[in-house]
């Protein structure tokens, strides 16, 4: 079969090769067809070698770690699917067994493979994972339409169902970049409560998608960022700050747009976050980490899918122009994320 | 009556004056005969000037924030309590119509006296607050045996509640700091919770104390700390941290002893909690500031109090010895906290 | 000022009587000029008597506990709001000083008048209240817009913000009764989840209602409502039931359409909840009853109706019409509420 | 092996037969050496013929569904366990797939076998499970000691956890049932609260072991149980009621002793909680069913028990004199639960 795979840290791009198949090995092993896999900026970062030495599977393997597609054939003990069945792949194929899979909280599985970084991934016409990690997808969703919501849409969702904990009707949250999870995260919160939204974005067309989407404020970020927030709420802040840049500046912008007893949620990264104890006291202010998102959060995701509530802006390519996806995405020549499809 | 006040910045001591005692002003106000004054760490700051230019209340004025006694005299329309009730007060005579106040958050109350800080304080024989500041407090409890439970008391009380919340049978709590508020906490969480208790502290014998209250270990601050804690919970790490010191690199130590899905509780100030974002993300881990606390908050320790599930370590001193008390917080010559007496 | 007034419980309507109007007597009292007040089912059941001994106000007094205006006059302790400020009154004017006020649950204060059913209500020009009472509310909304809120409205957004805490995407919530509350409580759910809606009405036009309102699917009450229920959702049932009929077999219908886990919300009454101790547990459900809302459910819901995402169905009469108005209710010849406009 | 099996409903004891040893099926499956299983009342009800029609399993079977031990011999996929290990078994052995097991609740799962009621149980030398029934046990805890957490325990420790969230310091628990449920669900309360808590039992015994395990009263239930509890808390009823009856008037007496907001959580069965509409609503009041527990609950419940925070009280019996524990149930001649030892 034809997989986009990297063989080594030194070049700038995946070569389509034909391997073979991948096999069952274990009894609760599913063979899905792949019907798309979203291309993330982590496989940028894989590529260009930064994760080198954290994962190190053996080169070559393939990578995609957001995929959806078709159940093709089913280890012996394999009971919550049957050939046919359409299906998004939750990332991480826990163990079921550890005391966190026991409490449904998947990511914090210590064992387990994470298909497209430690292991082969979805930039394949076939991909093996487990059971556990699939979704039944209803029958009005087609794999394309979806498969980023696999990871990237997965942690968009997580965040957006903390926040709408602590946002009541009246209340506020910004969200600090409206690109590919942003973009999600604020439908998801459009869906799930009553909060005004303000999108915040150095991007003026990401500013424009945010209120086509239904955001009441889109404003510039960057400086001066707090006071436009602080403006629009008469001085007072907001009740949480949703941060999908984590760096430039928003992990300090964040934490200073809130009102006592506000929640700030950090999900990308490169800053850091710092901010004086005295401030986290006297304004009891909180600043949350948020991973990914266990098989229930993805459930849910699909749910709001299957309804429409929230609709994946993307660009389709062939699996062949795999290095053409990439260009594109450093480039950033296309809104929301690519998908490729074998 | 007697009032030890602060005639000014430029001393380090108060001065005991013979002032009027104070009236009613509105119809809500109280005037409670003082039993028991605390004395607290943050009244060392505003004789040094620290809060000058914060709080700058009009010199001299009565210092003291924890106080309890009787109540002596009612305005018109009080109705929640009666001549002769003990009680402790809240330190923030909060205004019952803004919106937090009508959630229950006193705290975040914008108006509203915080007497002792920025009006006058308890230091005193007699002292005027507002109904709302009023717990009643059991038959079996005096005044000197509670007085500091209305700040520093409910600081670490509010804090052991959101601790216990994410603290199930089996889970570990470090406790940062076996000091004033501290040695409170720690006796909250054992009344409520069914955590081990990791207690923290570089003084021997606040570690002693701790394991005499229940810890179930007590380690030495400082460098390796993280590591010895880890070790304690076959490297796991913990559930929760709380913070009651908030610098000299605690606010490193304590995000660093965290496991997934952890939380860090700030309560002690100083330092700057400087995490990076991905390491939030990485382990989806929370930093919480806390503040003081709400009425019933208060209202909850002291039934802990009545219960003899929560015990001061205390020491006593006339309040015409205001100044000797204060010598003595400052060399620490004593366990716990100085109650003033008048 | 004009007011309608029960003189007698031997009457079936009210009088329009010519009264002094109310003075200020307390420091927190506050006059409001009645813009709209709703006419409730209560009213007509304290003219039929069936209040008479638990009530049991002196006669002839003024009815009307749904009430919106302007604030008139103000006590001297009055901080909250300032005469011209456009108001919504909370039904009950609590204390504000006993344990359940300074958590925020109003409903639960044991003192305090409830105008309009224990003293002197709305249906009249001028009504007496007190500060703690008053929500101000936006400046795009009239007082006959929503007064109904006061009440009936508050009643239906407090059980809907309950139930949208156990309604992730995905689930199911069954509203029983899409009358006066019923419409309000589907477009708060719509408004706060992303949960599937299934209407059940014996009425046609309300049945029509609910789907024009948004709701999935509405389905006729009455024999056969719990299979009709079920088959709409794959035999599983569903993850809550509001029911706002509380009687004719709803009772029984509503706990037997859920799943286990399930949740029976009550509002509606007259009939009695009578469910095996074996199928709470068998199915782990559990039944919870609602009363009216707090302080912070008014303020919530006023930001709903400021957004236009919850809209009254109402008609309007002049005050002079009020028992044309009680024989329209009685004859059901209009949808959703009357508002009385004096 | 020995094992202790039911032949036919037509006759009210067991028979102690020699059969084969059970063998590894799927790849799952863990055989584990009993060290001891619980009697239950449940047991009774099933050589009874109560359950006959519901559950039917093939005749003669093992009875025995509250079981510990060591494993013996693990399917080839397991990886939870290995032969050695001190464990107690979940008595649910769910499926992992489902979506209420990927929520954690393992007792909705509609899969999976429940040994001892609807397959082999463990009235025998070696029973066969699932490795995610599972958990295991701390060194210092013996099989004989804990057995009976496997069910009764389990279901005393959830119903404890979900009422615990409803009771700050200050507020009160009924505990109706002291007995083999109630006397550990009273040991979790005082383990994880700080709650009062009042022991209603008509059994002065059971009172005195209330009394000596540290409720801080106990009173007789039966006709004026109510009033008694009303005393108790100066008229005011309490926040919790846990009801381990179910049946008698207690499924009256539990919901009419809560103060408005408060939960009545039934446990035990037999009677119909019957609960007029108007009083769900007038007192806002819930009635809370609960189904025996999660895998993560009997985790929970075995870090109580390795801490010594709960303890059985117990009765040991030789696996031969399994009719002789039965007879002694039915006459009630021991306290706590009976344990069968091979």
């Amino acid at each position: 079969m034809k997989a986009a795979r990297l063989h080594t840290y030194d070049e700038d791009h995946l070569h389509v090769d034909d391997i073979p198949e991948p096999k069952l090995q274990g009894p609760h092993d599913v063979i899905v067809r792949v019907g798309a896999a979203g291309l993330c900026r982590t496989d940028l970062h894989i590529i260009e070698g930064v994760w080198r030495g954290t994962l190190d599977p053996e080169l070559p393997y393939t990578l995609g770690h957001e995929n959806a597609g078709w159940v093709h054939e089913v280890g012996e003990s394999v009971t919550a699917v049957q050939p046919g069945d359409t299906v998004i792949l939750h990332p991480k194929a826990s163990c079921g067994v550890c005391a966190t899979c026991r409490k449904g909280e998947d990511m914090y599985c210590p064992d387990g493979p994470f298909p497209g970084l430690d292991s082969e991934g979805g930039f394949a016409e076939y991909i093996r994972t487990s059971e556990r990690a699939l979704v039944k997808m209803a029958p009005n969703l087609e794999p394309k339409q979806v498969a980023p919501f696999a990871d990237a849409g997965l942690t968009a969702y997580r965040v957006a169902k903390k926040a709408a904990r602590v946002l009541p009707p009246g209340s506020t949250c910004v969200i600090i970049g409206i690109g590919g999870l942003g973009h999600i995260s604020l439908q998801c919160l459009l869906a799930t409560s009553a909060a005004d939204i303000i999108g915040v974005d150095l991007n003026p067309e990401h500013r424009k998608h945010a209120e086509e989407l239904g955001a009441n404020h889109a404003v510039e970020g960057g400086d001066g960022v707090v006071e436009r927030v602080k403006e629009l709420t008469g001085g007072d802040g907001v009740e949480a700050v949703i941060d999908f840049v984590g760096e430039h500046g928003t992990t300090e912008q964040g934490p200073a747009m809130l009102k006592p007893g506000g929640t700030y949620f950090v999900v990308g990264y490169g800053g850091t976050v710092s901010v004086p104890a005295l401030t986290y006291i006297f304004n009891e202010v909180s600043t949350v980490g948020t991973l990914v998102g266990s098989y229930t959060d993805l459930s849910e995701l699909m749910e709001l899918a299957a309804r429409d509530k929230v609709r994946l802006s993307m660009r389709e390519y062939p699996l062949d122009d795999i290095n053409r996806s990439i260009d594109d995405l450093y480039a950033g020549t296309f809104q929301g994320r690519a998908v490729l499809v074998p």
